[in-house]
């Protein structure tokens, strides 16, 4: 765990007013804790512009489990990529619709490919890629 | 299932001959499934701008679970959800990181606010919130 | 002009050490005006979702202006909300492509409005719109 | 001017009744002009992955003019990318409050690194960066 450092910062009276409102909307117990998550947000943005760097994300996909062959391909891609797919989560909307969420672990141009192969088969009807971060530096 | 309509639409050349090239990149097996998903998707963000509107979305967050209460925190306010929050996966990233994965389904105002709460809880490293469909309509 | 205020907040050594590699690529003088940065965008963000609030925005669009009377059609469309927008500016791409970014005022649905409207134009061949703030409160 | 070509696309009835409803309330002509847009906007956010491919940006700031030596860092920033920069708007939203929208042209990398070194400048309260096309390839 890394050591806890104390810095002061300077802002518009008005400004802060306006944050406090939102961040107690939010939820947040304090300043810092909201102030954290903006940072963290940001290094992590910055390193998925990097397509060579290890990192973490999440795929979700909705599909229609009744079209032909879709399990199987589904299946077929996800064992191409066997390596960087950790898990997988899978709920039943309703009689025809799946959503599904694989967590996918590689580097961010393996993690792109990956939701673009999914994301594009006949009968997933809508992706997602989320782009986060394995939890290490932020 | 719905009834396949057959329409035909015009475009430039040399555009058409870039999106070709781009849609097999991307893994496409035609240009017909290429363009539903860009009307899919734009659909599903054009419903998610109405905040009392029915969907279903997926939360993912990066939490150190050694953060003192964390895990209570977090249990707490997914039981104070439980009508919406459908199902949940959990990753071991490392000895610290753990990544979690909630399917959400409600009011798209509410998807927000669980996002929002457990985002802002104390020891969530990064969290974003995935807009998608219930499906029945895309 | 609103008075400053100094508070302090406290966060791990190594993500300090992050976030200073970042700003200083970013070529921030320092930590508070980064982080004021960080702020004044979640707060802008926030306001674009109340479709009443008064905001501002610009919206870029990119089109061929040989597509026969896009001209006139742009004109016409602007002057209709010739209350919302308060100037533009147009620059000649090549012998047949022109950017144009208008400067608009007004609540952000109706903002949303002339984006959607310009964008829709038969011609033009990109468009954005970008939501930023009259700047009296951030 | 590009050779027009004609193919058919099937997709699912009720689809494509939501599609055109869309499509309506934003203005669009027709399914052609509609569906051009999004394969268009789908290639201008894939080459902008490329931080070498030279392309059209424009990067809107909302400052206060009173802060004191602000016009002149912009200025001076400004003139650091003269090749890149085409063209300036600049609109007085309120007695403190400017608007300035810059036209860029240049490599990705570069455009990116203006809108960094605009946004991060002391008394710049907001800034965003639009990623859009010379328009020859769309």
């Amino acid at each position: 765990m890394s050591e806890l450092i104390r810095f002061g910062i300077s802002i518009e009276n008005h400004l802060l007013e306006r944050f406090d409102r939102l961040i107690q909307q939010r939820n947040y117990s304090n300043r810092s804790e909201a102030i954290r998550d903006l940072i963290r947000n940001e290094l992590v943005q910055e390193k998925w512009k990097d397509s060579e760097a290890e990192s973490v994300g999440t795929v979700t996909i909705i599909y229609d489990h009744h079209v032909r062959i879709l399990s199987s391909v589904l299946t077929s891609v996800q064992h191409e990529f066997n390596e960087q797919i950790i898990s997988t989560m899978h709920v039943h909307l309703d009689h025809h619709n799946c959503l599904e969420v694989l967590a996918v672990r590689g580097k961010t141009k393996t993690i792109r490919q990956i939701a673009d192969q999914l994301i594009s088969i006949k009968g997933v009807k809508h992706g997602k890629l989320v782009m986060t971060t394995k939890g290490q530096h932020v």
